[in-house]
């Protein structure tokens, strides 16, 4: 009699099976063994930006005991730094961890999942992304080239990098051979830059030989291990540039549909745990960096006022080329520029007053 | 041949089972049904604060396919609200979402799990806890305490409330009946304030008929559902007592020892994403909130220098006082401290350096 019941139970719930094995059975299915490949357009000494995405596939697995694996490699290793969007594409790897601004030649679109120039700092990045509609907008963009997206990791504002000679005038940006990529070089031509493309291994070299005059990279964690401070001692800030930085990883959308629920959960989740801790990571280690680098030699340096506001008046002219040149471009500029403008006026009346007070209790480095 | 060399393998593996079955019972145990319960300190109706716990709860049931489900509860309907410690505590529920600064008369170090006057701001705040020995140093007290705990929710910085007079000397500060509790309470007992511990529902009804002089809450979007501006119209910034406030997920010892790994990295995680969130909501519902206040006659009001600075210095003060009295608070305050002190410096070369340009790019309210 309990046995015709429970048979009867078992074949209204589908009739996956009988006795013991049916509701295991089941949750094998919830649990089924996934590998993905990620490539990073990153080396594995970035301890925080390479670290996060390793800490993603690290709580993945966790979290599905083991059932969801995600092996991640180094640029170079499965495919070059910048074509790791195109593997992500076209399938050659499930996933990539990368920087969106890399692609801004696709279109100049690309820029809005990283950083830019005069745009969000990590605090209205993250509102933007999570809460402001700013994730849906890109994937809906990032849809049309065939990936989809989360964010991992945030470096907060970076320094403007290391310069052979003082920047005083605007006038002492012409003819400044810079290394510096992406919609700030864009930016900076207006003003008379010359922007150089050259890999984190070859700034060193070139700017120590002169062949060019300064180098901008992230801020005092990881610059420091490249010793630029020993080539070139003026340090500037702030990085307008990158007043935060966000990685992404980029996902082929059919991998993705291919995922159980509780995966992509997983996914999401690990995500936005790697995002938060990133900034945190660099926040830790920055100061301490900063103070080494100063001991060393590095002279800290402000970008005069008419640099910074000649820069502003350059990025808001290039804003208005790109929306003119891309659809794309313009569709996120008009409702992203409108956000950042709500988030500066509420950050007058809380975060700013109360972090200038505090500026002023402490002696400056 | 097939069948054997499979029977020989699984017996190598530990022999758990044999055939179909063997893996999926294995799984079975990673995945055990477990019930939480979990205790709110906040109404339903704060659906960030609150809303951060809930997503906890959706995340966790979605990551473990439904088998780790936790039900959470608002104030009053299991604990009232300021005793969602003690029912951790004594095991009435496995977990709790609260203010760990409503406990500091069981001891002052309770303070810094929320907020220190003049302390941390949101992204300080983070880096302490997820990467500057923060969230360690809190367990290590709360274990004492007979709790264990994860961060859940950040507020951002918050305002300073809602006065009928304006404040225009640290004078007017004297004989002020203020709605305000904790350290920040015993910060301005010090500049002969009259503090005054209300629930959030007496607000409005003692400031109308003049019981109370002024009221802190949270921020624009909290405070405008209690409709402070119409019963007071001065709207002070910044909140020095909290440059940013956590909530956190108090959790028994016992029930968090009782999860299996998988368990135990699903609510890590998810309180991480929960933490970020929070913010996020906070910073997009804040400047459409604080410009419905300032159209519907509120006055926004900075406080002078000199309140800002006696303030400063007496809350220095009490932190002495308070290091001579608990020997908890002194271990936490110390490191504490000094990890302010760092953040602060380093915001000054990057943080405050592009969020004060960009501040001029905008006009005010």
């Amino acid at each position: 009699m309990e046995r015709r019941k429970f048979l009867a139970t078992s074949s209204v719930a589908g009739g996956v099976a009988v006795g013991m094995a049916a509701p295991a059975l089941a949750q094998t299915s919830n649990q089924p063994d996934i590998r993905w490949r990620c490539a990073s357009s990153y080396p594995k000494t970035l301890h925080t930006i390479y670290g996060a995405m390793e800490m993603v596939t690290k709580r993945v697995a966790e979290l599905t005991n083991g059932h969801f694996r995600i092996s991640l490699h180094a640029a170079g290793e499965l495919l070059p730094a910048l074509q790791v969007l195109d593997g992500v594409q076209n399938g050659t790897v499930e996933a990539g961890h990368s920087a969106s601004y890399f692609y801004i030649g696709k279109d100049p679109a690309f820029g809005f999942g990283t950083a830019m120039p005069f745009g969000l700092n990590a605090r209205a990045q993250n509102a933007w992304m999570y809460e402001g509609g700013g994730l849906e907008m890109l994937n809906e963009f990032y849809a049309t080239q065939g990936v989809t997206s989360l964010p991992v990791g945030n470096t907060g504002a970076q320094m403007a990098g290391w310069y052979r000679k003082e920047i005083k005038t605007v006038a002492d940006l012409v003819g400044l051979k810079f290394r510096v990529g992406g919609l700030a070089g864009m930016v900076l031509t207006k003003l008379g830059v010359v922007p150089q493309q050259l890999a984190a291994g070859d700034i060193y070299p070139a700017l120590e030989k002169g062949v060019i005059d300064a180098a901008e990279f992230v801020g005092p964690f990881d610059d420091q291990r490249l010793g630029l401070n020993k080539v070139a001692k003026y340090y500037y800030f702030p990085g307008w540039w990158e007043g935060s930085a966000t990685l992404t990883m980029f996902i082929n959308p059919k991998a993705w549909d291919a995922l159980p629920p509780s995966y992509k959960a997983a996914l999401q989740v690990a995500s936005a745990e790697a995002n938060q801790w990133c900034t945190a990571k660099y926040d830790v280690g920055n100061p301490t960096a900063l103070r080494q680098l100063v001991a060393g030699g590095a002279q800290l340096r402000s970008f005069p006022k008419p640099v910074m506001q000649a820069s502003f008046k350059a990025a808001e002219t290039l804003y208005q080329e790109l929306s003119d040149k891309s659809p794309a471009f313009k569709k996120i500029y008009v409702p992203w520029k409108k956000f950042r403008d709500e988030q500066l006026m509420w950050a007058q009346f809380c975060e700013a007053p109360f972090d200038n007070f505090m500026a002023g209790t402490i002696k400056r480095v």
